[in-house]
């Protein structure tokens, strides 16, 4: 079968020392400090078959994420961007959905049958460690990712761990055009991060409240959608890229701003009649730019979630975290807390409707493409259909 | 009568534009950008008169706090050191306990009775403004404070709002000295900023939590013995003070280390086997040292909490909050919430012990050299009796 095949010459950096882990498994703590020169390419590889407790689906729709993004772009040494825990050769690809053709067996795979249509989780929680034993599979101690660590969407088939997968039949419900339900079963999991950045970990915000999303990306523009369909009386958007400024007041922003050419503390404080911001998103991954301005517009009772990621520190003032009684979470993950459901049912429901974020569609063929376009980071929402 | 009474020069720096308000009110709200060359003394000043909604009460004992050092430490050209919002002349003292002798009539007062026995809040919220309505009195927009913009405890009397006077009978029915049982009233207050800051604004840990506590000053010394009642298995103190250590192993914490002896993060790894401290607390108003530690000893799951004040920008690692599910809570005050009665059970049964932390006494006579003692921080606290 054809998929999208990242692989990369594995060379250390100097300063960088291999643990026994890294160097027992071949996987990588830090991704950009050892993978250098990544290609990527649609190559041959052997169709998967499902072990125990797996199903094998049939890739219908697959998004383009940040990291797939970050496994193509490379410093001025050669070495790729991507951070965290990494494996190649890899077929890539996580956001997706697709039809069950094949099953594994075993007590997980009991509650699908062939024919089902799904989507499913990235991440794969082992279930057995201290944090999955504490029902916060996000923080997985033995952690494998779909598309990072182990073979992904981009292609043909994927074969997935049953545990992880979650009908989609309401989104065919909502959606008449059957490709069109597909591709935005595929934007389940990046929705899923932004409900777990602001309702899980960030604690939610009571209706009637002023939100502020820095960073409308896939996950700012759910974020944004989330907002509005949970009670938020006014939703303000910053954003540098203008396509995405525009996706943003597309998808219900009340205000949408370029914060290079306004002063965002003094914009949220005067739309909010000098009340604050109630609940505040950095899906920016700027929070040294992002931070400070969400200090001096918070709303005494604010609370702020960083969902975006950046390997900085962040000079903050604590100060206004104690006049404000002000809190701020760190987020990260999709999986446990009910969250996959709750978006396929906001989906279903058209409280969130990622259609109108969905801007470039690829075929499986032209992958490399697909992500070359996603790299320009003007698209909602970049596709492939394999 | 005899008080304590503080003044200062009105001398606003250069560089610092008074407000309207300032201009209007003669409340200052930098403190140490206006007040010049402050002078305390014991003064005979007018004993107070209850008005409508409040009683006179007999001061019985009285602590010094932080504040009540820094409006007599100045810097190099002579301003005060205390921060926030001040007006001088006054009469200061905000941690005390007294005899109710006379009572001003009101609603509010009507259940008090002459011969009360009752501890009060530092807080005068105005119960009126949006934080007040909403239920969150600690930020309060038309904040007064006794011994800070309205005259304080360490008087013969002092005529307080009935609404702030709590009932602390249930202190006397733990302590056979009467003396003894006064003086832990007294600690109420900082023992109420401690509680709030663990358990309404860090919402709280959870029995079997391994616990850290940043500076074991009096809410420190509190913070230790809420979390040993509270079921914490291990409870962590790092203090610099010699004197302060010894009192937060006396109060119960499992370990007392210097910061400056071993190496935080190593000491609470180490002790929790490598699992990290779920809760910690920034009780030595030096996050810019130890966030950093906490942020790299902290638990999956872990919360911190920041109840110390420093007026600096504190270099943030928000990643590490996203990698370990963490959140980090601004903490102030000690109203609402029911802080107060609880601590005051708290105490009533025996929970909390603070006759162990009062370290040196004095007579009102002596109130300046009361400060003295108190500035040398080595105290846990420092009682006047009037």
């Amino acid at each position: 079968m054809k998929a999208l095949v990242v692989d990369a010459d594995w060379e250390p950096r100097e300063d960088y020392e291999l643990s026994e882990f890294e160097k027992e498994t071949g996987k990588v703590i830090e991704g950009n400090s050892v993978w250098r020169n990544p290609d990527m390419a649609v190559r041959d590889v052997e169709k998967p078959t499902p072990g125990e407790g797996e199903v094998l689906l049939k890739v219908k729709a697959c998004g383009v994420c940040g990291s797939d993004i970050h496994f193509y772009e490379t410093d001025d040494d050669g070495y790729m961007l991507y951070p965290g825990l990494t494996k190649f050769p890899i077929a890539i690809g996580h956001e997706f959905a697709g039809e069950i053709v094949e099953i594994g067996g075993g007590p997980e795979t009991e509650e699908f049958e062939v024919g089902d249509r799904v989507t499913t989780e990235e991440m794969v929680w082992c279930g057995h460690c201290r944090a999955c034993r504490d029902g916060l599979p996000n923080h997985c101690e033995n952690l494998e990712e779909l598309g990072i660590t182990v073979d992904g969407a981009m292609a043909e088939y994927i074969s997935v761990p049953a545990k992880l997968c979650w009908d989609v039949d309401s989104i065919f419900d909502r959606y008449d055009d059957e490709e069109v339900a597909w591709d935005v079963a595929a934007t389940t999991e990046p929705t899923s991060v932004a409900y777990n950045s602001v309702f899980e970990r960030g604690e939610g915000f009571r209706p009637g409240s002023y939100v502020v999303v820095y960073g409308t990306g896939p996950i700012g523009l759910a974020a944004v959608q989330l907002a509005k369909s949970s009670g938020a009386s006014k939703v303000i958007a910053f954003e540098i890229s203008p396509q995405r400024l525009e996706l943003a007041s597309e998808v219900g922003a009340d205000y949408a701003f370029d914060p290079g050419e306004v002063d965002p503390t003094e914009v949220v404080m005067d739309i909010t009649n000098g009340e604050g911001a109630d609940f505040q998103l950095e899906a920016a991954g700027a929070p040294a730019q992002t931070i400070p301005e969400m200090e001096s517009s918070v709303a005494i009772n604010g609370k702020m979630s960083q969902v975006g990621r950046a390997a900085e520190r962040v000079p903050m003032y604590l100060e206004s975290f104690q006049v404000n009684r002000a809190q701020i979470y760190g987020a990260q993950g999709h999986s446990g807390h009910g969250i996959f459901p709750s978006v396929i049912r906001m989906i279903g429901a058209g409280l969130v409707d990622n259609s109108r974020i969905i801007t470039s569609k690829f075929d499986l063929e032209d992958g490399v493409e697909a992500v070359k376009q996603a790299s320009k980071r003007e698209d909602g929402k970049v596709i492939i259909n394999p």
